[in-house]
């Protein structure tokens, strides 16, 4: 009910997913706002880019600023000042990333918080409890992220562990009847038989989208493809398919063409911060002191703020002044051509030129385009 | 021919100062962008906020990025992407304020970049061929900052030294023929026959604006307030006066009444990235952690983008969270509401009631009213 398929492309999808806050048009990527900030982005910068939906992070916002002050807003969307979609991790990554400062057992995760080392402990029901708290129009199951490597035994037992979470993170989340929706997460590392087992499992489980975890985890890129082939023709056709955690512009357009629906990574804000700008014709490093004298925009077939009203050269003076402004204008920038990018997609999907599109986009960046 | 006034109530004026890039409503404080950017703020922020005039600074631009890039844009506001009117110091308070790095000579400053430790020379000529390159709306005499405290005759001896400067300055500008505006500035320390002989020096060198150079050196407010009081009805009535480096809004409010046009002041972009936060009600410390669950705006009275979106409990967890949209949320709100006093002045002052204004200022804030 909540997703619609407009037209389909291939594997190729283009659709329109309604959450009870707003419509979002897909293939779309989401950026990340861990602390309930999207660093260095007005709520208002995000909308006249074109974002409708953002994520945030249950783990950290239940440690900063905590639950009993979000509560006292009715969720995130208020406290932020965002009206539009919200998506967040469950925090099972971010437990799993602690590394030697937690403890996974059956129930869920004991683990030092890294704000001042007391101990605290979080279980599937206190995820899904977090989340509906934040409000949430996406809520993610709490998870645990396989290692890479891992060992077939490794990776089944890890998957048996998310799966038993499914199932708790489900059932409590069914109990509370709210107007959310609830996504699965699919895992089992670089094994494809654990791989089909785990959407299979969460298949089974009613969810409102199937999300594929466990990937960005340090493994070679072409365990990544390997897995979104297998799965490709294996995802329920009616739900919305969502890779965690990915991508660059070449991985969303490689997500896509295997069926994905929604993206999100750091890649484009954190990488405006360190002076790597995504453009049409690939990357353009701002610190480079070739620019230092450059009157052209970063790219001259973007027109957003950033490069419809400042230059290469001031955006290079700014970085090297360590202004505050570089920050917002670069994120502006690398997030406006994220966004354009999956408009690109949406628009080839619903004229049926996807693959045509796809062969453009390697072109322009001198890249070889990969077999399906 | 550049400055008109509208009216005139005791000694406060409303005016309008035009520049060859725009008007300018006064009294009027002017935010500071030493590096070609008000730190934190897009130049569309400031234009939402209403601001008409911002300055830069010839000594900070110099060194970064220096003169052949901003030459490359045809001045400053090409480069920030303002299309709106830019003041620029003359970098003589930077090179004074340089200590043990400068030392002074007839002719101009001999001093150690910050940067690189070169040995580099300014003379009163580079200073002003500088800020025709910057192409600023308005020019400042290189002046000696006198400090404090000082004796009778350190005084007088550094304001004979800007004198030379300022009729050096003035030559060199009028040589350039160019539709900047040009300002002197009135020097002597805390010695008012100093600053009255000063003030008749730089009426006889035909600038465009008289500025009051030399307070908030680190001297107690009442000389501050004695100098302007010495100088308030010697001030030529029809060019702008402008007090340099000027301040709190108590400090504004005063200005005004002493028939001050103009102020600068870091004042409310550095002190929001403290945390330190103007409100009608007086300043408002968003990290005291009383804001934490607060889901007041700052200022119930203020309808800024800050103000009418954001919380004390958002912004204080942003800011504690040290995210970056904590110092631009709250500059926004500190210039807002500078922005706003110079508005309700304005208004005052038109209508014939600017003591009552100030009387009101001063009971919202629970403080008495100096005496003029």
């Amino acid at each position: 009910m909540s997703f619609k398929i407009i037209n389909q492309d291939g594997y190729a999808r283009r659709g329109v997913l309604t959450t009870k806050t707003s419509e979002i048009q897909t293939p779309v990527f989401m950026p990340v706002g861990t602390y309930g900030t999207v660093k260095a982005m007005t709520p208002l910068q995000l909308k006249e880019i074109g974002f409708e939906i953002i994520l945030g992070n249950a783990f950290h916002l239940n440690l900063r600023p905590g639950l009993d002050v979000i509560e006292k807003f009715e969720g995130l969307h208020k406290f932020m000042g965002w009206d539009r979609s919200v998506l967040t991790d469950s925090g099972g990554f971010q437990v799993w990333s602690l590394g030697d400062l937690r403890k996974i057992h059956a129930n869920g995760v004991e683990f030092k918080s890294p704000l001042d080392g007391s101990m605290m402990n979080i279980t599937p029901e206190d995820s899904i409890k977090i989340q509906l708290k934040l409000d949430a129009d996406i809520v993610m199951i709490f998870d645990e992220c396989t290692p890479y490597p891992s060992t077939h035994s490794q990776a089944l037992e890890s998957m048996q562990l998310t799966h038993r979470w499914a199932e708790s993170s489900k059932k409590y989340f069914d109990k509370m009847h709210r107007n959310n929706l609830i996504f699965g997460i699919v895992q089992g590392g670089k094994y494809l038989d654990l791989r089909e087992e785990s959407l299979k499992h969460m298949m089974s489980l009613n969810f409102d989208g199937i999300a594929i975890g466990g990937l960005s985890v340090g493994e070679p890129k072409s365990i990544k493809t390997k897995v979104l082939q297998a799965l490709a023709d294996k995802l329920p056709s009616t739900l919305p398919h969502y890779v965690m955690g990915v991508g660059t512009p070449e991985e969303l357009v490689e997500g896509v063409r295997y069926g994905i629906d929604m993206f999100d990574c750091v890649i484009p804000t954190r990488n405006a911060r360190n002076g790597f700008i995504y453009t049409t014709n690939g990357i353009l490093k701002i610190r480079n002191s070739k620019h230092k004298n450059s009157t052209l925009p970063v790219d001259q077939d973007c027109d957003c703020y950033t490069c419809s009203n400042f230059s290469r050269g001031y955006l290079h003076h700014l970085d090297k002044c360590n202004e505050i402004l570089a920050n917002t204008l670069l994120t502006i920038c690398n997030l406006a051509h994220f966004y354009k990018l999956m408009k690109q997609i949406q628009g080839a999907i619903e004229q049926n030129t996807f693959e045509e599109f796809v062969d453009l986009f390697y072109d322009m960046r001198g890249l070889k385009k990969p077999k399906l």
